[in-house]
């Protein structure tokens, strides 16, 4: 604490990402990141970009970047927009779009880093509480606000909801800004993508960290009605003009272009989440289905904090929440099958 | 413009960035980059780390990025922050020390980044005119304020103040950050970072971007007492847990480590620039005594704005600013030998 602090600095609770440890080895399921490695020629094309050009500064508006991740949706560029990771889009979206007054609608069990956002940048936000088995309540949102964001899939949960609900929400706010934050979209959910062009309230915010395998490289966009890019655009433009450096978009865009190596790992993330969570089932757990690279899990008999601990205590780290709600449950991050099969191993043991 | 914005950001102006020439091949004395490589090791460094980790999260902390920093000060890894270039770092640094109510004091010829974060984040300003030389008027910062900026150098003029007119600032300053903008110190200035010890308010920001050759890797830092940095950390923890990437962290540590090159890289610019003032005073150029990278000139006799053009169409860019008091001066980067010397075969022709 210090008397040079802003008031809302001394009063916010940052958000704490998941522990990337230093002191031993690790299975780590803690953090989403993907097992498989990015593709070989995204590594090849950063190694290409490793030359004297780094004296340079960046494109400040990623032309190249945009112009691929465009050609991937079939949209246009001025319908795209890049940043330093998700979380940064998000942020500069509270910047642009979410005003003092009316709240922020989001739901109670989700990404914890809205309610830092939103505490931030002083906008008011209204939590809409999901149901039990953690299904978001559509309907709910129909309720006056200044704007809405919903993961999709859900973090913490994994669930998803499909392209029909967010249109009746997107329906029933023509007036707001709908974020969708997809930022697992990838692992087996539909993006809202595909209606990009009839919704110009619609911004949905994607990442490289998880399905391209990128969490080291920081790299997150958006797409968006041309106005929405152009007014986050701003904000970025009045904050910090290159956001990402040049290895950044030279890997990116690659990560982009290797379609076949992005189907490959994405399905095989997708086949062992399956597998997992069947075993997971037969051993008595209360599985969240996920369409998400994780799982969301709880046993009836076992409390959550202690498998926790005792999974810490024999190598394999996942992500306990200790928050209402969802203090009984873990996340497990779904890692490669020899990891998977390990957790499952340790699991088992932990419950007699 | 769209009814989705913010208020606000219908009506900023965003800073807008030196040209980034796409069409053909300039000498580019526009943006105040490097004309050196980084350094070799640094290359190797990026190179080696180009591998499968980018799957995984870089440190939140960068701890081995800022230990290495801290080393190169005498100061301890709490006392530095690094973020995504120094601008980063100034707009977290309005979002943690600078309130509504009072203003924040800089000078009227300045980086004009200043005003945007102050628009931006709803900072009040007060301008402080510097004179006619443009020298810093260091009495009309014991106004009273919010806060202070001013970069050492300043930019685009290049001129220096002592170390010691900041202790009279501070001095006069105990209640506000007072925080000194050193992008352009390591081409002949002193350091204020010897100071850090004394004076709890003060927050210095360098960055990568131009004595070490890595303005497209995107690394700032700042350094200043502990419960500064770590309020400044407070708001980067509540924006984007992880800014830097494992390649730009990766090579940062190198570059500080390599201080051979440093110092002969900055050295060669130094010794250009005194050359090419020379030069150009005796070809008639009222320079400003340049203490950064850059040189700022204007001619009796001709107006800058053709001058800029005249440069242009023969391939040499250079940075020209339609803003009064400075509307007649151009802002010329020194870049290597070969490359000045073209540049004044060039102007000396555009004065007949």
């Amino acid at each position: 604490m210090s008397k040079y602090w802003k008031e809302i600095v001394k009063n916010i609770e940052p958000y704490i990402p998941g522990e990337q440890p230093g002191d031993k080895r690790y299975i780590k399921l803690n953090t989403n990141e993907n097992p498989y490695p990015p593709s070989p020629g995204v590594i090849e094309a950063i190694r290409q970009g490793t030359n004297e050009n780094l004296r340079l500064y960046p494109d400040p508006n990623c032309e190249e970047l945009r112009e691929t991740i465009a050609g991937y949706f079939g949209l246009s560029k001025e319908e795209v927009f890049v940043g330093n990771g998700s979380d940064e889009i998000l942020a500069f979206s509270f910047l642009a779009f979410f005003n003092h007054g009316r709240p922020v609608l989001f739901p109670d069990i989700t990404y914890s880093f809205y309610k830092v956002y939103a505490e931030l940048f002083q906008v008011d936000y209204k939590l809409i509480p999901i149901d039990e088995e953690f299904i978001i309540p559509v309907e709910e949102f129909y309720a006056e606000n200044n704007g809405i964001i919903i993961p999709n899939p859900n973090a913490p949960t994994g669930r998803f909801l499909p392209v029909d609900a967010f249109i009746e929400i997107l329906k029933h706010n023509a007036d707001s800004v709908v974020i969708i934050d997809e930022a697992y979209i990838d692992f087996g959910g539909e993006s809202a993508a595909v209606i990009i062009k009839e919704y110009p309230n619609l911004l949905i915010i994607q990442t490289f960290s998880k399905s391209r395998s990128l969490a080291g490289l920081r790299v997150g966009f958006c797409v968006g009605h041309k106005d929405l890019i152009e007014g986050i655009r701003r904000v970025k433009n009045s904050f910090n003009s290159y956001t990402l450096d040049r290895l950044a978009v030279a890997g990116a865009i690659e990560a982009i272009r290797d379609e076949n190596y992005f189907q490959e790992t994405r399905s095989k993330i997708i086949n062992t989440r399956e597998r997992v969570s069947a075993r997971l089932i037969e051993m008595g757990f209360n599985v969240i289905p996920s369409k998400a690279n994780f799982i969301f899990i709880s046993h009836p008999e076992v409390y959550a904090a202690n498998l926790f601990h005792g999974l810490k205590n024999r190598g394999v780290l996942v992500r306990y929440f200790k928050k209402p709600r969802i203090d009984n449950f873990l996340r497990v991050t779904i890692g490669i099958d020899e990891e998977m099969d390990c957790f499952l191993d340790i699991i088992a043991e932990s419950l007699f």
